[in-house]
């Protein structure tokens, strides 16, 4: 799994930073979270194309976190995509897709399907599931988690001799979570697999005020990509715009033993993060601030 | 006068041309003509602020000119713009803006003023105007034309002092245009000034086929800036597309007697631009395929 930072500025864009959006790649599926405006030249930038296997997801209705979606379908239309696009967010981006629609008379040649997200599972695709959750911002803002299937144990090879079974499909099958029979005796995957294997988790959490919400679904989440809008000083201002501080996103990482934390939606004002970096790296020691293209493997 | 560059591309950005956009800066005015996706960045790229004295033109309502007035448009709520915006295009211009205000919650708290252009002068500033012309192209596409007012004649010093006009408030105001008396003698300006001398023309066509429009009002203009989406080979696609080749560009430029040609609205399609600048410069010498960022002073 591969996560690719778009934009990640709050607001307006500057100089190195663009709007919010970030991707996620995953075995040929592109999972595309919030798209800023220019978010699709980032992609060229980042040399990710659009591919078919491309979905999308917007946290919330603000439009430094959506305004870009209009320019990428656009050009997948202009690029002759026929393949259906799917797009998740809240109730509003729905209306925002038919008036853009409407105002530029664009109907796209591919079926468009916008679904209205609420907390739980949105999509599952191959081997993960995106699952929604409420944070604490406008109405209907979702964090978003990227969550794999679990892994089946390991197989225990010294274990499979001492009870007799070939090496070969038998082994296969058992590592599959099929039973087999060998002179007569049923084995269970059980009887030679190890304890399943969680699978990578990753949570985006959109623009949000500290909330239990983000805790909870981060939990032991290899990482979490959290909002970072401020530093200590202005925590009054974070508190009033429902924003978090690099402090506040640390000590949820913390707090969720999350393995590693990135810290994005950085305010224009802070030309050098490293203020930001300091404040949460004194609660929560894996911390990096994001840059625009930067990408962190996941294995 | 000073052009700046600040999307060149067409349809869709790629690594080096943003969405179309350029800006004409003129004694603390700026005129903002189109703005697609990620003007506003390329604005900061550019080192061009968004100034009090600002004003929007867009040409047509294809999205890739229009998308990225709304990042503007926010930031300057969010920077705190208290001066009134005037925004000129065509009909339907203010629609968008009336849906974003609407999806966005968006309520600016500076006066918008969103206006509908007609064929003619839409705008008159400190020593020019600005003139839209029709262009071929969708319905409502225009063109827009920044013309400098004409300058008094040169001051002819000779004369001056053998009609014994003396040097000082007397010769400002002839040069004002004002007539003088001079031991009860009436001196009038043109007794000492030369025949008026034009002031700058600079020619933005927007999208267009080619049009006698564009030739009508860009005669013997410093500057043309024509989109030149295609090249030789594709004059039947442009022409289906209601574009231009850059030959096209560059016929229209001679007939016209402009000084001086640029080309933009690049097809994504001309990774390296040399094939549309040696078309063009087959019948019209002066010409340069735009850059992003690139800047033309005009004197």
């Amino acid at each position: 799994m591969k996560v690719v930072f778009l934009g990640t500025s709050s607001s307006t864009p500057t100089k190195n930073r663009g709007l919010p959006s970030l991707m996620i790649l995953r075995e040929g599926e592109q999972l595309l979270f919030d798209c800023g405006e220019g978010t699709q030249r980032q992609m060229i930038r980042a040399g990710v194309g659009l591919r078919k296997r491309l979905r999308i997801f917007v946290s919330h209705m603000h439009a430094d976190h959506v305004l870009g979606l209009a320019g990428i379908l656009l050009t997948l239309s202009l690029t002759g995509r026929q393949h259906p696009l799917e797009v998740y967010g809240p109730s509003a981006l729905k209306t925002f897709i038919e008036q853009l629609k409407d105002t530029f008379n664009f109907e796209p040649q591919f079926d468009l399907l916008v679904y209205r997200v609420s907390s739980g599972v949105v999509y599952r695709g191959d081997g993960f599931r995106v699952e929604a959750f409420e944070v604490k911002h406008i109405a209907e803002s979702y964090g978003y988690a990227v969550i794999e299937d679990p892994k089946p144990g390991r197989f225990d090879v010294v274990k499979a001799k001492e009870l007799g079974i070939p090496k070969g499909p038998l082994w296969k099958a058992l590592q599959e979570g099929k039973p087999v029979v060998v002179c007569g005796q049923v084995i269970k995957p059980e009887d030679v697999l190890g304890p399943p294997r969680s699978g990578l988790k990753v949570v985006y959490t959109g623009d949000t005020a500290p909330t239990r919400a983000v805790i909870d679904v981060s939990r032991d989440a290899d990482l979490l990509i959290h909002e970072a809008t401020f530093d200590d000083s202005l925590e009054g201002l974070a508190s009033d715009e429902l924003h978090s501080t690099a402090r506040q996103a640390a000590k949820n990482a913390l707090e969720a033993g999350a393995k590693k934390l990135v810290l994005t939606h950085i305010s224009p004002r802070y030309e050098d993060p490293c203020l930001l970096l300091s404040q949460a790296k004194e609660v929560f020691e894996d911390v990096v601030v994001a840059e625009d293209l930067m990408s962190i493997e996941l294995r």
